[in-house]
């Protein structure tokens, strides 16, 4: 999440309404696709330039399932024309804008709003979490996405190549697949996650040097920030089923139910997963503890028999000039004898205390 | 649970509707049992081709109760069929192919749909999680399990033997049997879960030597995956008894009344269970560090008695040309004397301390 | 509680209905006692046989409170008689018999069944919970109760004895008295629990050899079981209170909102003496950490004082031809007095760190 | 709470309706305030017989507010007078003799009956729970309060003094007064231990000898004692809103809405209050083992320092025969020079490590 | 917060209703702002005196917007003027007072009544919470801030500057825009916060010596402020939402919606936060902790190596008359040899233990 900070500064005291873009601004262009079809057409265009992209819109055909999605919302004159164009609330705008924006739905009399997160796990391990909004009105869903990464090349095809159920449903149909296609990638990350927290629970007893606690830490505040992310989710589909919405078709609800149930068990998967970072944490510092328990039990064992034994030969080192035992002839091995004698009694003492 | 990553990661991305088994792909066949009875006759065969089973399914007579349960499900062939036989929604086929679903139920007008968690140990000692499906329509009970072992051998046989209210009760005793067996599992989960907490708890005081924290934390994840595969089977039974259902004759309301008691109960248990993995954590815990302070006792013991004594020893082992003390004749004694002295008050010191 | 693994297993797999007695089965014999009473007459017998007591039950008086307790459930032949003689459903015999039921009530039209747990604390510290399922019907009042001793016999004085509102009301002041004797019984096992943590608290301080860690996890295990038993009777009455019962006299409702106060007062005082064990239990380690602490300091002063005054002696007790100290004729004494200038500096130096 | 266990078990297994006074016994006498006033007339009367005040009571008018204050319980036979001189159920009469009842409220169609508790704050540091039952009808205020000091003098004064709203309103602004007087001084309590855990917590880091545990505990405890206490009382005021009472004019609830939002903050603070005390216990073994480790850095730092020099030490104090360096001229002052580089060098490497 | 002690024992016990200020008496002078607007004129005014006030007020013209901002509340004899003039209740004016009001919301029928809490955060790295009181009726809308600073100037000017929406529109988009101007602050403060954080966690790492025990317990009681101060500001969005009121228009309900959006999150940020500094804590302990076995391991190194070598050298050093391997003319090199094996085989008896 780059310039978070400095974008929620620049944003507070701003009058509402006010179109700010506050994500990546690095990001080159903006891209216009657009799709056009029914169980006989399809259509897919790329477009460049909004004049194009508004007649595209007239002449769009009433008998078809058209969508537009635009990836890259940095370009904030583009936004501006769409939501003229299809006559958006600058509220809702806003909203698009704001990638930090929580996940929601906002159900209107002829058209849904809703925002949901996009998560992706890239190949520096690190999660990238992509804003989605998506826009269900009686003609167009609109979907802006953060990023220029095409994420939905894969929903494209299957339309083109998709024969049933996919071409002959309606806008509906099309908002469910985009959902569940969103949702099914949580349990992607949800295994991720688990796979990095099992790779660390087996480091943890090879690599004894490292202080695994902010590693820990770092994964627990990751999954935090996917368990905020997902779980608006089940609200989000829960309130579509809830509300007798005129856009969804009520043979669709068995579909958006199926997706309740995936929200809910992803929920619960995370809050496990949650479970297992804090068990995790507990494991190593027990660890840790119990690797230097058994160093001190060293360290007490040389040290406990060691300490009488040398003293002894300190008395026998003294100086003085009356010690008898210094002139008896056996006095040498004698207290050979008794300093083995000494450790081998302490040594079974500590076997029998069970600290060996 | 073999093969879960692999298989969620191949179903992400596929439309919606897609047949595909996620689970353990190396069980041998599918099977399906064929029951009818009712107080006068009962009938039970097995089945191997989809053709016979469909002309069997036909010539069903209506006055019994129908049961099919097929065994494996990685045939997904046989469970097309199987789907176009009884006119199941293939989400619903879907839901039952993906072996990691969440139990849940759905209440349609002409049928019942649920999914449950079969739990069994394994010799072991490992839990294995079976998932169980139930259609339960007006002329049928069709049950889905994953895996290839019969559980409800000993429900056939009850069916046969049964006399008074088995044989004369309707399809929904059945399925109160089948999520009564199931539940009535649990409960002996449970104790072998107590069982083995109470094992672990007595072996912590005799071995010694061992790190038990990973112990304990598998311990406690398998409880926590245990509440979260029983846990929703209370919300199932409650839905039955909340909703008018077609197929639920008010008269078996007090039977799952008193599942739903059951499943109750064995909840406030497994919170119970886990209450104790934890507080097992801790009495480890403690019982390593108590230990670790009676063997730094003992160092400090001898450490603090024995270091000032070689002091003094080292004193007198000093090579200067004029130490009157060497000189005495009573020197040797002397120091003898103040060294037991020294080593006996500082024993007494530590006794008063309690440090001994 | 004695035999519980085995029982559970035993049951489990077996058809619902099954009658089997899970408790102790050591106990000698079911007794009954039979009481009959209303503002003028009062009867009390002591039945042996089903015979006489199922002439007793038809000769019964219509203008009297009629109450049976039966004390013993492991005779199964008993209990099946006495559910034909007044027609109880066999899932409630079932849960008569089943004593680790939870805590629960039924409310039909004609009775009202309810399962609760009376706790008594043994001489030799043991808590133990028995079972007592209560029928009322507008006839009848059934008690029954796992184990022999008969725990009534304190109400049986008292209807005896008792003028004004006990012999002249009806079965549901019956009802109220024997959930208000058991209620109180929770706050003398909530008393009993709580001094014995004061007790434990006050030891730790005097003997510090004991690992207390064991036993106060037991505590907590005692204080989580009595809650687990205690807490669902709060359900019980307020079920009560809710609904529209024919066998409860709204006048009499004032009765149970007071012991409904009273399971809401025992709960959250449960709640605190849970708290307190926690309580106890960081008192218990830190007590241990402390001491340790102590030691550590003693063993850190002795040895950081001595070693350094060791070595200084080391180097004086060396062989070296030519160490012209030696033979100063006041090195002996200056060596003392640089080592006692290094012992006192070392001690000021810990006395200022407090340390010492 | 002084004989609270005794008066517990003395209370169980008595007949419900019971008088039992169940508070410290040792109060001299109870008290009987009787003030009667309206905006014209103002009386307050301190009655010492029973006789004179149910002839007070007959007597009284009726277009006055009437209150009469019952100080110290202990004395049966009054609050048995007064029990049938105001028609009080028996029931209501225990409440108020049983001090350890929780605060709650009963709303009859005649009169309200609540139960809150006074917390004040003794020189000795030690909190007094008192309880005070309130019965509000249409004609009286009864207030009794356990403790022979008279909480109330202050609005006494304020009745007499007072002008505008008090004299001119009914029981329920009465009713009011004395609820927000009570609750208002849960925020003085709370600030007390506030105080405490500040102070305590500034003595933490001066004091070092002291075990600050079982303190720390203690306060903890009475952290949790005034919660139990206060939480209650959110309930109370919220029922008396949400119900329709006959005796609270719709014009007072403006006041009570007032009470209610200090009886939500009131309940925030002592739950922050608590977190307080669980962050000192955390601040404070935090601070202990800091302490204990500078400590082991002292010990360890002179420790591996001194005892590879003492061994070098060792080596040429050795006795053998032929041994080279002794007899070289510059063996003394070379061997010097080599200790102090090797104690210069692992000073360095501590230093390095960051461990000095 | 200055003087909240003094000030809230000051309050209790008086009289509900008596008009006190509880906050920072030192700050000089309550300010008048008086701002009138609609979309053809704008009027701003600081007037100094309640005389010209209350002459504004009555000459105020029905078509504009007109706002009342009051900062500085210890003149209470403006409050007391500004109350008759608006016919404030007293209680309202008492809230407005007690600047440690909980944030709530009132609605009445004519007005409705606001508490909410700005936070800003001062150069010395100290939270400030102002608090300011909103009273929102068809003809005025009165904020009441404690302390002097302006906090509103960017507001005025943005009526000033502003267009469309903003002159266009009525009293209930002003309270919005105020509304919303506070919450966003909360973000800012959610991120100082963060940062802060951030800050610690990288210090930490460096900064050995210090305890950050207390300075971590001190940010904890940072974000618990905050949280309490901002939590209840979405019950106050959806109350407004939820209410059916006159002086919000529907069209305005869009805004709150967005808002109430907002304060989700920012409940949902802070609870992140929270967890954030109880990280935090764990990080530093385990840290502290690491370090400690790393300089314990040193120790345990040097010793349990040394410890034997000095014994040896100790055994040759003592004065026996036969000790034959004194006289061995190898005997030196010898004893080298056998101490150096010793030390290199316990050096890589560590290595192999992983202890090194």
């Amino acid at each position: 999440m780059p310039n978070k900070k400095r974008s929620i500064k620049a944003k507070t005291g701003k009058p509402p309404g006010t179109l700010l873009y506050v994500g990546n601004k690095e990001i080159t262009d903006s891209q216009i696709t657009f799709l056009d079809y029914n169980s006989e057409v399809f259509e897919k265009r790329q477009i460049k330039s909004v004049e194009i992209f508004s007649e595209a819109v007239k002449n769009v055909r009433k008998d078809t399932v058209s969508w537009v999605n635009i990836s890259g919302l940095h370009n904030i004159n583009l936004l501006t024309e769409i939501g003229k164009l299809f006559d958006i609330h600058t509220l809702v705008l806003e909203d698009i804008l704001n990638v930090f924006q929580r996940p929601k739905i906002e159900i209107y009399d002829d058209h849904i709003f809703a925002v949901i997160k996009h998560i992706t796990k890239h190949d520096d391990n690190k999660l990238s979490i992509e804003q989605v909004s998506l826009i269900i009105s009686e003609d167009f869903v609109i979907t802006f996405q953060d990023g220029s990464s095409n994420i939905f090349e894969s929903i494209y095809e299957r339309i083109e190549t998709g024969k049933n159920i996919f071409r002959k449903s309606k806008q509906d149909y099309l908002f469910y697949v985009l959902l569940d296609f969103i949702i099914d990638h949580y349990f992607l990350i949800n295994e991720e996650l688990t796979e990095e927290i099992d790779k660390l629970q087996e480091e943890l007893f090879t690599n004894t040097d490292k202080n695994y606690t902010e590693e820990i830490h770092k994964l627990k505040k990751a999954v935090n920030k996917v368990r905020l992310s997902v779980k608006p989710s089940r609200d989000i589909i829960s309130n579509i089923l809830r509300e007798d919405i005129k856009m969804i078709n009520p043979s669709t609800h068995v579909y958006f139910k199926d997706t309740l149930d995936h929200t809910i068990q992803i929920s619960e998967s995370l809050d496990l997963t949650r479970e297992s970072v804090i068990s995790l944490l507990d494991t190593y510092l027990s660890t840790v503890s119990n690797r230097m328990n058994e160093v001190m039990k060293m360290l007490t064992l040389i040290a406990t028999i060691f300490i009488p034994l040398t003293f002894i030969a300190g008395i026998y080192g003294m100086n003085f000039k009356y010690m008898p035992e210094l002139e008896w002839e056996f006095g040498y091995p004698l207290i050979w004898i008794i300093m083995l004698s000494i450790g081998i009694l302490l040594g079974l003492y500590f076997k029998k205390k069970k600290w060996l």
